[in-house]
């Protein structure tokens, strides 16, 4: 079932092979104007409907990767579910004591969704705003009070995510949720075309510059235990992102930067920077 | 327009008239599973289908009040935003020195709203949970960089909410996210039948005693500034909601009491209690 779905142009919903992308919208039944909706249809019943993509990307007919627009691959989820400081290198640069298990999670808005290619508006000009490079994913079933070893079953596949926050005192859920400061993208890898997602490097470049490096094997929560204690709170929705906080190295981004984040076995994307 | 607009029995959309529901559902294209996008359509062409709804309301035939079974109004919200410390009362029994102004807002998972009648599940044996009774509104547009002078134009309508919590350490969303900890009702008022939403009677029973006792008069951030916060960081949708905050007399509850809400030109409703 290895697979990576893209939402693009006018949000239409694609395969992507190699440097090449398939529009199979239409054999799903993909409605452009509910995309969410149709996002969670297609994992809900992905087996089901697997034999007529492979069908569709071996009929061929394909465009250049380089010549579509990719969008937000989960542009609405019922929630954001996010760690606060999960990896120790991290948690040092910013010198908080606590963890997921002191912190819990907190709650980015959907509102905040933007895709490759988009740009991050900065609402002040006196406040420190920076990159938070992370390893996300999105929910396939209904999930509620599941252990950390059932947690795999639940997740339908990956994508990277940058958590972008306003530093200050108020709470994060505030500092996180300005209009444009959540871009995911590429595109949705398929669980088992990423395999273990506790082994993947993450990188993020402003402006060509690597500011951030790490590997997922670092989480201090790893995707399945942080599952664990959130499906423990509350019940997951097919279509919920989740995401597992930012390793060390943010820092401030500015009016004209354009920001990169790359995962291995996932894909990168950019964003640039302007002021609101 | 002045309206009280209900979900009741198997989602249907009710008007409130006295002590009887009259059902709308077939006059306004209501579809009972959509609930929350039959609702956003009906706020938005609200004028439109208001004539047929008032034919309806003429023609007759209802149910006693007491014989349906509400569910919460607004059961989808995309996001459910929530002021922090808003009462200077509240304040002071908190001990925290900062209000909206340092602590922004935050947001709870729209997963945790449940109806009139339903159960509040404690998730814990050994944490104080507690009670907040908070006036709350549902928006009606979309809203953007709205100014305190212009949000009333953007507020479809008011109700009750009681925004139940975990006290410790952990960030707010958290503790305040478990499912069945956003019991909502009874119903949508419409804000030119709520009137003034700054000098209405607030109260929270437990097993019949009073605990919360407040004025609106006594928001620190009045709904139209805190609408205008909010907008400043994020859009809203309409189908959000929008939480006030509660004011002094914050207690614990526990297995089996019931927990009842009144807000003065809303209505009221209650909750039981049980451990999860």
């Amino acid at each position: 079932m290895q697979m990576k779905l893209a939402v693009f142009n006018e949000n239409r919903l694609g395969v992507v092979q190699g440097d090449r992308m398939v529009d199979v919208g239409e054999v799903v039944g993909w409605d452009p104007g509910r995309v969410q909706e149709s996002l969670v249809r297609v994992m809900e019943r992905f087996a089901e409907v697997r034999p007529a993509i492979e069908r569709r990307l071996e009929a061929g007919g394909s465009q250049a990767l380089s010549e579509v627009r990719l969008r937000a691959p989960v542009p609405g989820p019922s929630k954001i579910v996010a760690a606060p400081v999960n990896y120790v290198l991290h948690q040092q640069e910013m010198n908080i004591a606590s963890t997921v298990e002191g912190l819990g999670f907190f709650l980015k808005a959907p509102s905040s969704i933007i895709g490759p290619g988009e740009t991050v508006l900065l609402p002040y000009r006196d406040r420190r705003t920076d990159h938070e490079a992370e390893l996300a994913f999105v929910v396939g079933r209904k999930a509620k009070d599941v252990p950390a070893s059932r947690a795999a079953e639940y997740i339908f596949g990956y994508f990277a995510l940058m958590d972008i926050t306003v530093r200050g005192k108020e709470d994060r859920p505030m500092r996180k949720s300005f209009d444009t400061f959540t871009p995911i993208g590429p595109w949705i890898v398929t669980a088992d075309e990423v395999g273990d997602p506790h082994r993947l490097e993450m990188e993020l470049w402003v402006n060509g510059e690597r500011r951030q490096h790490a590997n997922t094997r670092d989480l201090i929560y790893d995707c399945y235990r942080f599952f664990e204690v959130v499906s423990h709170v509350m019940t997951l929705y097919p279509g919920d992102i989740v995401t597992t906080g930012t390793p060390e190295g943010v820092g401030p981004i500015a009016k004209g930067d354009v920001v990169r984040i790359r995962i291995e076995r996932i894909g990168e994307f950019s964003v640039n920077v302007d002021e609101k």
